[in-house]
């Protein structure tokens, strides 16, 4: 799993205990994976569709670093499913596990579409290749 | 199942669709769990410690109004197990349906503890209870 | 008065001095009362136009829930009358009474116009009467 | 009036029919009152009383500048009444006034407490005379 | 400089020490040059181009009263220079000074174009002018 | 340059031109500058004490993905520097570039300290070590 984006607990996180509010770490993790389909699918339109059950193992404080891991499961025709983890960057603990998230692709009209991918791509690779062609071209 | 909570879709609740964002959701639900928790156990510190499966039905847009309800499934010794939806207020069409979310009772030093509840109370009735014993007592 | 909406107090809610900021329980009876409005007009287009006077009575600490109530005080030709309480749920000490929000039926041209109805009307019974008509016509 | 505070209506200040949510300009007007109190009291532990009826004249949409504006009515012993108004920066069209807000001076405790001050007072003033008693001393 | 907008420190503006958060800070900076710029050069699409280096002098809690001031370095054809200052308003020490920010005054297509002032402007000598403009029309 | 936190532009972290608030783009780098520095110097207590200037090159839009990457350009005694930039993660675009970002370890009364720290560790190779060190114990 990589670990891709860090969080920094600050006092607009927290509950009324002073701790990680769930529903913002649960937000965290929404956006997190919304956005690592956005680039593997390249569409902006992507939503969640079902999350697994969600285990919080631990929780954070103020100050603590959380960071959000996701790994892909499985790309379907016009979905992907990612396994998602949120831990403290400081001590490795994991707070909290997805098993499965399933993102759905979405067309201009709301409607899901298959996206045509089969694998993991880096964004890096994909320009590379774009420049490459591009080169060809001229 | 009672529907306690009524939130209004504005535009910082979207996501970049213009939709609403499925971590606001979430985030409406984890609250609206505590806080009934915290009514029924009386009692500040409750946490979530689990959710099961979240299906995102449909969706809402801006200006809609969307509901929160929650039903108890079951008063355990330290936890509450409670069932939660979220639909579209105008049409009743189901947004997100989460069959069990573990709350847990804490004690001062975060540890869980037995709440001693049993079942569903109402706070005007603790409060008139709670004056007919001060009433008794003069 | 029926309350409808809860609000679990965070510290994201509070002020310098560690209790409830007057503004955001402000901000939460303004959306309370714009989403009664749209429930009750079947218009999403409703503005505030009129709030009588506000008197803080108490207020709330990080924890507390605050539940808010609306009552219909009358419905005018293009305006609808209400009134407002926000209070702690676990107390019912009201912190905020308003005795009049004025709310205003806009068209889609954003100027006043009028919304037909004469009497608080519950959706399901909307929902159920649709139905009915619906059957009817099959 | 003096308009001490200028705001930039973005996204997420606004409603769902795309002008400013009256609740985002309550609280600004709150929180204006209550920083210009701390100001002329000299006291941290401020906190809004009572407003009195709230016109909403016209509105904003985003990319509009609001200022907000304050005047003193009246010193009392231990409380600060005050006028507002916000409006249109760019047009001087009036959003909303609000005759009085009644603001009070607390102590530590949390209790109504008097302040001692009859009169506008201009920080400039107060550090250049802390610094000649201060250079007298010397 | 003129200070035209005072901020009140809450606890969602503070970093996990306790005082106020930078990056809030650089926020209400970057949103009082663009508010004063839009005013100045009378058009809504004005954007931050660059911000010369940032010293952060001091810090601020909660109940702290922030103000921002600007002064205007220069006018170009299509640009307009900034100088912030972010000062406690109770002590008046100094928070963070920018020496130069370039805001751009951009067309409908987002193209740098020419905004054609020369000097600062009063919005009431504007409006009092169009408005002897508009007397002599009639 | 190591890019390890990515946002997803939402509304609500759009300007009223649609396009994204510079103000919450500097805060985002503001933070990660902040979160890197407290894993390396092993200390929540990290201020930003200086930024050189900021070029804003590009801007970014709702659904766009901005990732935030981080350099050590120089640990001080007290001090660590560090350079980072934004970019549009499906592009490569540079967003913004900050070239040296002064953060400064403070001690629990808020004094600058020295961290001890001369070169980049990484957690997982800090907790290895622990593990080792605590294996040889027992």
């Amino acid at each position: 799993m990589r670990f891709n984006t860090r969080k920094w607990v600050k006092p607009e996180d927290l509950n009324a205990n002073g701790t990680l509010f769930g529903g913002r770490l649960l937000s965290w993790i929404d956006e997190e994976a919304v956005l690592y389909s956005i680039i593997q699918l390249e569409n902006k339109r992507v939503v969640t569709k079902y999350m697994s059950e969600i285990n919080f193992l631990s929780t954070a404080e103020a100050g603590d670093i959380v960071e959000i891991g996701i790994e892909v499961v499985r790309f379907g025709t016009s979905s992907l499913t990612l396994k998602c983890e949120a831990r403290n960057k400081m001590t490795q603990e994991s707070i909290v596990t997805v098993d499965q998230l399933i993102m759905v692709n979405l067309n201009e009209a709301g409607k899901a579409t298959p996206h045509g991918k089969t694998q993991i791509e880096y964004v890096t690779d994909r320009l590379a290749r774009e420049g490459g062609e591009a080169s060809k071209k001229s």
